[in-house]
């Protein structure tokens, strides 16, 4: 991603915490994360994060979803003995956001996802996350969300946090931080 | 605390939820905690919780303060081998909060405390957290805070939260969920 597209995604990803009221500092804004999972398709595919905080115990971030925006199916599995594997939560902000979990498929999802990624989203049990609501994922299950036509921001709490070990459904995927390349 | 009074705090904590624009359910807003630390007086220490999540690994809260309300000195001490005591980030959210935490005391703190509780504060390094900011204090470090003259709503992140085991510099202190009593 070029320098002056991630620039783009960022100032747009701070309009979405702007409507949502969440107030960030100048050194996040300019450090907003923009997932594009490889695949070079933020439009569609992809995810804005700022990260509050991220230490040996706990794990803070806000989500941005632009309108339409999916974050691929993945799962978060153990990493040691000691850990199972993190776990999270999902707390709707603004907008509105469609997760899938596992477990008895909905008939009619409100997620889209593009015809050609289909056989990288295998569960369809479906939670609907407005403002105020939220879930918690248990861990290592798999799970994937796109927000609705306005966007969303997410908050996310969870134990600690290493993008790095996620499990993607979809083997083109590469969880890498983007930055200028 | 009575019930109707009770309800006058939670009513007056949705208030300052509402003005940082931080939605919750209508669950959440009737089961809004309000701490008055056994002292009977709210209005100078006490704080007002909504408990978003809080497992084994991680917690997350949102705080709010009445105009210049105090939540007491005090620490998370280790509770096992394995927990060295909760850690915590603080972020402002709305508002405007002064911390204080050990260290270098401040020459001419913002924070006011009353008079015949002055012996229960006794640390002074003080962390100025405007909307935006924030702060990640060590487990089992002292610390305590005021909300400045409107108020403030802070997020909370942390290690798994017990309030029980929290140790306050106030012997007088208990520090019990408050229900209609």
């Amino acid at each position: 991603m070029k320098l002056s597209e991630l620039r783009k995604h960022q100032r747009r990803a701070l309009g979405f915490l702007k409507k949502a009221r969440l107030p960030i500092t100048a050194h996040e804004a300019k450090n907003i994360e923009v997932a594009d999972f490889g695949l070079n398709d933020v439009q569609h595919i992809g995810l804005e994060l700022v990260v509050y905080e991220n230490n040996d115990r706990y794990c803070a971030k806000e989500l941005v979803l632009f309108p339409g925006q999916i974050c691929p199916e993945h799962r978060h599995p153990p990493r040691d003995a000691g850990n199972p594997g993190k776990r999270e939560t999902f707390r709707c902000r603004w907008g509105k956001v469609f997760l899938y979990v596992e477990g008895e498929p909905v008939r009619r999802p409100k997620g889209k996802v593009p015809a050609d990624k289909k056989p990288y989203f295998t569960v369809w049990h479906e939670i609907i996350l407005k403002p105020g609501d939220q879930y918690t994922l248990a861990p290592n299950t798999l799970h994937w969300f796109q927000s609705g036509p306005q966007g969303a921001v997410v908050s996310e709490f969870s134990s600690s946090s290493d993008d790095e070990s996620d499990i993607f459904t979809d083997p083109n995927i590469m969880r890498i931080p983007v930055i200028d390349q």
